[in-house]
């Protein structure tokens, strides 16, 4: 079998598995979020901002994808959520096997919301669905405004960009509007926010839209289940 | 076939070609750097930064490899230098194969320095060999100090680390020296450069060091033509 040909069906296997944990996911009533960017754009300090945000109001759990150590899920367990590290032994994305084998053991008492930090990379988790509900692309300012352009089918398979470290603005050559448009021109229905983890701006508007997605999926199981 | 055995063994096909193009740029007198670092790291700017110094005094080609886009071989064009975009339609790296097709045209009159700009990614391009003469790994500073041990097969694999965007120190939670102290636990004997591309601090270094590393190969040359 030809690679092309081998990496469809790894690619095909896998959006089977991904439909099932998504199945699987909705009916338990978690919430699931696939982060994904370069190295450094700031994943780990986006999710510790947000664990602190939420974790008096629901039951969290964070995934932190590797290909090697264990700092990000002590990082994020500092904060008082649940944190496991999944350690990919040298493979540059998480896949859906991965992700549901760390939350079988959870089963019988679902999280509300799981956030998935995805190996950072702008490339290869484009293809792999993990059966999250959204996934969620950040881009830093300074790391040059297009690499929306450069990267089309990770910005391709986002929902959502959140562009990360405007506190930086004034000191790298960088456009946090020219990074949105950019990314516009792949997606144009991308729902966009401008953050700095660092000093807190922006990250309310965030945390408001993750809490609204989080009650509209509340809402669309009570119906389900009448 | 398995996966993992096919990767082995298109990992091994690469490196005889890396090899037969090792051989052949040595006898034509081109030096090779590869290039490798996250997106946004700021490898087009060093390339930049290094031809407006080193275009008058040797015959220079670029290489920029993206999975998208034709925008970084433009970018570098401008300073006068030969540039040529590799775009590689999806892969995550380049290999030995794209490099040597691109460089083949140009067998009756040799360039002096070819840089070859990889694909921005941390994973990906380590176990790929391209016939380089050396494998410079470049980080920004606000990157995040660890990322040295989060990617070891990268460093393992370079012998340079470049650590930019040293003008941005004040303005992030980040300190170089623990940058290039994380790299060394990896890698002892790297050779290292901490430098800012924007406002040129560390550049005589990377650029005298570059030269003088190019005078040693044409020694080596002379010597074995006799």
């Amino acid at each position: 079998m030809k690679r092309v040909e081998l990496e469809k069906k790894v690619i095909s296997e896998n959006e089977r598995l991904a439909r099932a944990n998504r199945e699987k996911y909705a009916k338990e009533g978690t919430f699931v979020l696939n982060l994904v960017s370069s190295p450094g754009s700031g994943k780990t300090m986006l999710i510790e901002e947000t664990a602190k945000r939420l974790r008096d109001e629901l039951r969290m759990l964070v995934l932190t994808g590797d290909i090697m150590t264990e700092n990000d899920a002590r990082r994020v367990a500092r904060h008082g959520v649940d944190a496991v590290q999944i350690t990919t032994g040298g493979a540059c994305h998480l896949d859906a096997k991965m992700v549901d084998k760390k939350l079988t053991p959870y089963k019988d008492r679902p999280f509300d919301l799981v956030i998935v930090e995805n190996v950072g990379n702008l490339v290869c988790p484009a293809p792999y669905d993990l059966g999250e509900d959204l996934k969620v692309l950040l881009i830093a300012v300074g790391e040059g405004d297009d690499k929306p352009l450069k990267y089309p089918p990770m910005v391709a398979a986002s929902e959502v960009l959140v562009v990360n470290k405007t506190d930086l603005v004034e000191y790298v050559d960088s456009d946090p509007d020219a990074i949105i448009e950019n990314a516009m021109r792949i997606k144009p229905d991308l729902t966009v926010f401008k953050v700095s983890c660092k000093t807190g701006d922006g990250l309310e508007e965030w945390i408001e839209w993750l809490k609204s997605r989080l009650a509209e999926k509340r809402q669309t199981r009570a119906s389900a289940q009448g």
